[in-house]
């Protein structure tokens, strides 16, 4: 049978993490610092399991059966508090709406906003599931040049003359996977180049609730005079990953079309959201996120410190403020898949910029470490494993 | 800021299930027999209850951390086994996709299969998450007219002839709404026809295991002999609507790039999936599934009987084989808006077939009546009220 699928379906599905991880199951005592997982020593599962039971001897027929279309309101009441006692972001004007996961987000917004042609702007390296899902739309997703502050707004103006772009895709805090952070001056030019040309703005901050340096800069939402932000939040990294829960906190005038999408999908389980809420009854959040982000910071001090030790002076070893990746540029005259093909044969798993470049014809020359998933020991003899390769790659 | 939201969004979001609901919230006593939720004393709570216990007990950071990005590799093998060996579908060629809510495959379907331009057909009466979802990829959803045995084959060969067809849309065991059971000669009838055109068959089938009368139908999956057919199945009405937890079983063909549209969209929670498995793993599954059919069964009759005593003679009501709902049809010279108003006045929600009718100008002349939700003697006062109303609009 000829299923005739769409040309417009993204393509490009090749995933370079699961490959290193399909590479590294064959190698004994292997180390992966490619994927993405949260610090285990940062879940607070009794506190899941005690609040588990909980809701569910509360309210077993609530939340077994079918619920609120919605999801639960106490949780959507405190998401809209911590909005805005927490984040300066406006009540007037915004909803939330909460999602199975905050990158449920990532294709609500172009299944909503986009058709076949339109445009979306996102950083050259970038998230996959977000150009994934703009490209499964039939839109096409841009890739925008950067600096270490980020986005260029000049880069970004020049391709929205072409009048087709709809939004512009950020990860301002801690960035998946360079690290950097946005700086107050580049978010207000960035924005202003959205205002200029009728652009939306998606900010995608799973990682902002996890600084351990620096000062917190004020989100894109906080900024949003017009009804141009959608925020995307996370429990992801701050207390499981595995619940699913996310939220997105949207201007009213969009919040009916997302909504609308999202009510055609069905309902997102209620239970899980229950469990999340009742965690955060029973915590000082502010207070806990400092326990979480002294463990993240801990372990990216560590890794930063092997690699400083151990990389090739050659290597750029990016440090971030908060979040779970370490970004290590590498010399342009470097071949990036022999030293990712060492890497992995000397028994360490990292990812290639190639995984994360929106233009296949620009893979880059970086590397994506992480630091949150693995013990400290296992954590530093990755980074020393990894360190060996680029002195044997770049100073020979 | 002018979102510019395209115009091929779905913009039949008037939603009478929930209007009814409103409308009611304001009279005392209203008995709503218009949600579609399963019924309460069929749901397992301390089982569920004691499996969840169980499982965050025995792997609390494996269900709280990400997970396999397939889901739950037991209960995809449960689910394989259940299609062979319980519903005699093919283990070759077939994959299980885990879903959060088998309506979850309503939007991965049309998102997979259709772009702007494209044909999917569905009965004329059409549970509306389907043909939004069809609609909100810039695909046409096409009502084709049925009888009591479901799409007239004829009338699907004479759209199918636009060549725009991807697939067709089928819930063939206890529709919803219309509650009707395709018999097996239609079924063949159909997929002869989906094979000459090249379609697709999307069989929806979250009743299927809810059958208290008559003799089970083979699937349109367990006579499909070219990889044409996409089966979603359901725990919802099984064990709980509020855990989200269905599967589709699909094709190899097709499998890849379902997987690829689901993957950009996150995990599932593993949590959810892993309490349904253990829950299955302590139950005889078919034997658990009789006492299910058993509760619906016995309210199908309580509300039939009342309706044939209490209906007008004029019309006429199908009792399903199966599943939550029952269908009633009234006579072609009755204003439809005028017996819905009564009914709400008179204090029992129901949903009128325009809420259903996949082409606005054929709202249709019947009521969906479920009887899964509420307690018997609700059940039975809501169905002489709807009764009573009946009368007075087709016997004065």
């Amino acid at each position: 049978m000829n299923y005739r699928i769409p040309e417009k379906l993204n393509r490009n599905t090749r995933n370079l993490i699961l490959e290193v991880a399909e590479k590294g199951r064959r190698i004994p005592g292997f180390i992966s610092l490619a994927m993405g997982n949260p610090a285990e020593e940062a879940i607070p599962a009794d506190l899941i399991r005690t609040c588990t039971a909980e809701v569910l001897e509360e309210d077993p027929i609530g939340l077994l059966q079918y619920g609120p279309m919605t999801g639960d309101a106490n949780l959507m009441e405190w998401v809209k508090r911590r909005m805005v006692r927490d984040k300066g972001c406006a009540a007037e004007g915004n909803r939330v709406i909460l999602l199975s996961g905050s990158g449920k987000g990532l294709s609500l917004m172009p299944r909503t906003l986009c058709q076949e042609g339109d445009e979306a702007y996102c950083d050259d390296f970038c998230f996959m599931n977000a150009t994934a899902n703009i490209r499964n739309v039939g839109a096409a997703a841009i890739g925008i040049p950067g600096d270490d502050q980020g986005m260029i707004p000049e880069a970004l103006e020049e391709r929205a003359k072409s009048g087709k772009g709809k939004y512009i895709y950020l990860i301002p805090n801690f960035h998946n996977p360079m690290g950097l952070t946005i700086p107050l001056q580049r978010r207000k030019d960035l924005y202003a180049v959205a205002a200029k040309y009728e652009l939306m703005i998606y900010e995608d901050d799973p990682y902002g609730d996890i600084r351990f340096a620096g000062e917190p800069v004020p989100s894109f939402k906080s900024m949003d005079t017009d009804g141009r932000v959608v925020y995307a939040g996370s429990f992801s990294k701050s207390l499981s990953a595995g619940l699913r829960v996310g939220y997105l906190y949207v201007p009213d005038g969009l919040a009916g079309a997302l909504s609308a999408v999202k009510t055609a999908d069905g309902q997102e389980p209620l239970l899980n959201q229950r469990i999340v809420g009742r965690c955060l009854s029973k915590l000082d959040f502010n207070e806990y996120l400092k326990t979480v982000s002294r463990i993240y910071g801990h372990k990216c001090a560590l890794m930063a410190e092997t690699l400083r030790s151990c990389c090739s002076d050659r290597c750029r070893i990016m440090v971030p403020e908060g979040g779970m990746f370490i970004w290590v540029e590498m010399p342009s005259d470097v071949d990036m898949e022999a030293v990712n093909d060492a890497a992995v044969s000397a028994g360490v798993g990292v990812v290639p910029s190639a995984a994360f470049a929106v233009d296949e014809a620009k893979p880059g020359h970086a590397f994506r470490l992480n630091f949150s998933a693995l013990p400290d020991e296992k954590l530093i003899r990755g980074a020393e494993l990894f360190g060996e390769v680029t002195r044997k790659f770049c100073d020979s």
